[in-house]
């Protein structure tokens, strides 16, 4: 018999039992670093609304409180769906508007360049949440999913930075498979993923590729060490084969600690790595 | 024979072999991920300085931006120090007041806690340093030490956020060392340390101990894995002792990235770990 959690090629996940480990995480992760509370950012996606479900499953709804952060472009229905997900789990929620913070970035030199302007208010956001965070003695739960960490379709010390991430193992389509089995909103489940960061904006555009296609890949490559060429033999064509393996290697900064040279004995992530709950 | 950077007791190191590693360090970190440039922040402080040196050393004062990030209530000593270094390189500087965001963010909750303050403070530095990192196509280079990393004495994704650390292995009685060996100025070493965020901070006395001190413990704590009763036949205080173990592991969070539950095969940060130049 497989264990439980064995992944195939269609990605399937035995939802119920890939809810309680995630359950557990959260739960163990915070209570062991001597903390009851959650902290995370709602976006009224999928990603954040999943992690939002485990959490509150976890922690108690009134250990989890979700932080709305629109910008003044950002599209009202995003705020909305994070209050009708805030609103099903009962947990509290604050609303920052981040725009006052973000223009004056935008204010310094005129920036027009968007991917610039999306990362400055992922990095505000991330500077809200730790904020908040330290204000509700709280740790920061995480809400990016496997598919963007490996893509790197996301903000290094943005909307990557976290306490610790539930959804950092699982593939975009396994998060809306456990959002299906754990209640989340059918709306929000269905509408297309977008970071919101500029008006219309949409992921699968932007990659280029759909995610259920992107996943099947990255299983293959990733989990089943498959080579361009076995990928290849598998159908996969072989510009979509080269461009999702160059930015996977290209992004391997955004999901590893800054280098650091060693020069002593024992040096911080190289050889003194401690787990987090080690004795004094 | 020794190894030439073999640790001793007094932490003295070989400056020339240090600085010969450490600016191979930064020039291949560099080069090897494509890059040719690298952008630090110049608090005026001798950590940074001492990473300026370097960076230039390695990579040549053209390819150097040092950015100079001052707050309203900064002391304007910081600012005429970090102008000081970078004309003895001839690195070019960009002056970004942060006040603007940063009051912003103060504005919120009319937030008063000197500590959140702080934070918020160091983050916003971050933002301004990697959004002009992808403006002049350029690195972040950081400018912690090893005995801040140890004790947790910065903000995580604020002051220790980098792309590669020159540092991060030198204890602050080995920059000052290094800085001597290399030519930073004089008063720039002698200057009392401070992350100055906010008026006479000192980070010794905010501690409530030396660095000196400090080090000599951490060395043996950390580096020659010496046991607390050890350390008190040694002569070290038991308080001390007790403090800094604390801080040591009580702030493990800030030097591992983020937790993630082991899900699939292969995971982010577990077992999906390639060296940042590995080919496609």
């Amino acid at each position: 018999m497989e264990p439980p959690f064995a992944q195939t090629e269609d990605l399937s996940l035995n939802t119920q039992i890939v809810r309680k480990i995630l359950v557990d995480f959260l739960r163990d992760g915070i209570h062991r670093s001597g903390f009851q509370k959650g902290v995370l950012g709602l976006s009224g996606g999928v990603d954040s609304s999943v992690a939002a479900y485990l959490a509150a499953e976890a922690l108690g709804p009134d250990n989890v409180f979700g932080l709305i952060l629109p910008y003044r472009t950002s599209n009202p229905e995003s705020k909305a769906d994070a209050e009708l997900v805030a609103k099903a789990l009962g947990i509290r929620t604050e609303v920052v508007d981040i725009s006052p913070m973000v223009d004056a970035h935008f204010g310094r030199e005129g920036l027009r360049e968007r991917v610039r302007k999306g990362n400055i208010m992922a990095r505000e956001r991330m500077v809200v949440l730790y904020d908040v965070s330290s204000r509700e003695n709280a740790l920061v739960i995480g809400t990016s999913n496997k598919t963007e960490t490996l893509l790197g379709y996301g903000t290094l010390y943005g909307d990557m930075a976290c306490a610790l991430n539930p959804l950092g193992d699982l593939y975009k389509t396994q998060v809306w498979q456990l959002a299906g089995a754990i209640g989340v909103p059918k709306s929000i489940i269905e509408k297309p993923p977008s970071a919101d960061l500029w008006e219309g904006q949409s992921d699968e555009q932007e990659l280029g590729f759909a995610y259920k296609d992107a996943d099947r890949l990255l299983y293959h490559l990733v989990d089943e060490r498959k080579s361009g060429a076995e990928l290849e033999t598998m159908g996969f064509g072989k510009q979509f084969i080269e461009r999702v393996q160059l930015l996977v290697s290209r992004n391997q900064f955004k999901r590893r600690p800054p280098l650091v040279p060693k020069i002593s004995n024992r040096t911080t992530n190289i050889d003194f790595l401690y787990p987090r709950d080690w004795g004094i």
